[in-house]
């Protein structure tokens, strides 16, 4: 059954946001302000952070089909920015972009995955705005506050890095949406405000990898005039169900890493000297950053991929889906070219250029 | 000549948003952090306000074909609501979907409006996020911060209702240009965040006309039980170009003010007995809110338009335009039928109800 929009606008607005908890502090109900009026209590605010983030290319390529999974990354985008600038989120806005009519279920299901992504991460959508178009799109909008906040650059030569956790579920889902056609495996990234807590007491940079690590990669290499030194394999790196497509679909590792659709982890760099106290901070939270490799003098990024050492320049992986003009089995094709590249000639050009 | 998008993020987000300046609190540059992460110093915040706001309709439509205009009202859609909620901005978020070709000289004109009108509110474009999609769509978000926020409920019965300027220029901008087809005049409403300061030490609820007075009415009557009568004829408070077109095309008055395009005036409602101390303190700041009636314990919308006088419920001008399909023609005739309505039997019928 379709559902046909001819809501006025109370009724509409009580139907899409009604069903919200409300944030505690927050002086108006439904209706009742032109904005959203949070009460602070005279709190002294070091810091506020902000981030708007719109989906709508994950909607309209199919990759996100599932109006759950689209409900839960309307409040994980703008989140997992706020965890990645050190900062605690206070509420979340959200513009949607509905079509006239859809299918009956759909406002339910997205709904549902707003409202459990808000429960895990104990916030509540403040307020936002319902306009009807012929394309789904959604603008989420994160407000919070730091006392520590956290940029992309200040790393200094040395520096280790890490992340939050295993890589790779981005591409590996658009692979199994896109190409494969059977999807095996769900995907429903965290953002990663808990482990933000430690993490900004102890980083000197950090960046989520939602469009992938390699682009993650990329834009700190470039902020800070740095390269990076991965020391693990890539291939132990990889979330479980990218290491079956690494196994089954002999694709290189790699490959799952270079974005666009990334996992929402955090990777940030860490002074040497701090390794051992920020480890145990870790442990004692209850969980266990990887520690991938360091950032080097020299401006590339070397590492290896199930046995295969590369160096290249930090946008090149980066680059390469702008030249797929958004065509996955294109981009696949530019991927595994280049890794052909890699594997033969170019790994030698590459490490006498940075040796 | 058209302009192809092939840019990679770095010079694309460099291209849109690096014209802005930027806020001089503002702790990351361009790319340097995931989230905008604003300095406070330590500011005690009694209480944030935050809104997000689409405009897409407007656009789709070809209300709003130039893109200054569009600019103008990306930054004045959202602040509007802070400037109706008591709120002082901070900044601005824009959330871009663009088309993926757009001819020259587009970019630089919308960029134009938003800076003009960014620099008009002494406020800054604190960050963004741009995507490319067939239908030009742009996502405001305002943050601010307020001692004394106004909310649209707490009316009472007695209260003096009052507009801070002249009406009806969002209606008449939008018959200009959708039905006469010779625009003789232009459209920049402007949030009215100076007139806050002083109406939220004295409001007992405020609104902006972002949707049309009449829509504006129909909300704070519902909120607050109450109905309203305007004591003053609705032809002296329409706008100059209003006044024009109520002449030369023979509308009624009303009908310029019956949304859904509105003039982003607010409309506020003070106790009489603050009336010469509110009045005295808007002089002294350089403007002359409008006196347009009283709230009424009896929930009816009285008002008399170029000589007629008419009762409604408050709900019935603000859905006319739900009834239309949004076909602006359709739109026009059902406002003058319910005109040629009220002009006959049904003015003696709600008079009688509501006497």
């Amino acid at each position: 059954m379709i559902i046909q929009h001819a809501d006025n606008e109370f009724s509409l607005i009580t139907k899409v946001a009604g069903v919200f908890p409300r944030h505690p502090s927050q002086l108006n109900q439904l209706f009742e302000a032109d904005g959203e009026i949070i009460s602070c209590s005279s709190q002294k605010i070091n810091y506020l952070v902000a981030k708007t983030d719109s989906i709508q290319e994950e909607i309209s390529t199919g990759l996100y089909k599932d109006p759950y999974l689209i409900g839960w990354m309307a409040v994980t985008v703008s989140l997992s920015d706020l965890a990645a600038s050190g900062a605690d989120p206070i509420g979340v806005l959200l513009a949607l972009q509905l079509p006239h009519a859809y299918e009956e279920g759909w406002l339910t299901r997205f709904q549902k995955g707003v409202r459990e992504a808000c429960d895990l991460y104990q916030t509540f959508i403040i307020g936002g705005d319902t306009n009807f178009t012929d394309i789904i799109s959604i603008t989420s909008t994160s407000i919070g506050t730091s006392e520590k906040p956290l940029l992309r650059k200040r790393i200094n030569e040395g520096d280790l890095l890490y992340s939050t956790g295993p890589l790779g579920i981005g591409n590996s889902f658009g692979y199994s949406v896109l190409l494969d056609q059977f999807p095996t495996f769900s995907y429903a990234p965290v953002a990663r405000l808990k482990e933000s807590k430690i993490i900004r007491e102890f980083a000197t940079a950090c960046i989520d990898t939602s469009e992938g690590f390699f682009p993650a990669l990329s834009l700190l290499a470039t902020i800070n005039n740095l390269g990076f030194n991965i020391k693990v394999d890539l291939e132990k790196v990889l979330c479980p169900d990218s290491y079956k497509l690494f196994l089954k679909k002999a694709l290189p590792p790699w490959v799952f890493l270079a974005g666009p659709h990334g996992e929402y982890e955090l990777v940030f760099t860490i002074s040497p000297s701090r390794k051992t106290t920020f480890e145990n901070a870790c442990t004692v939270d209850g969980w266990n950053p990887i520690l991938l490799g360091e950032a080097t003098k020299s401006q590339f990024l070397r590492f290896v991929s199930a046995g295969v050492t590369i160096a290249c320049e930090p946008p090149e992986i980066a680059n390469i889906y702008g030249s797929s003009n958004g065509n996955v089995r294109h981009y696949l094709q530019l991927l595994l070219q280049k890794h052909q590249q890699w594997s033969t000639k170019n790994t030698a050009f590459y490490a006498n250029k940075t040796s």
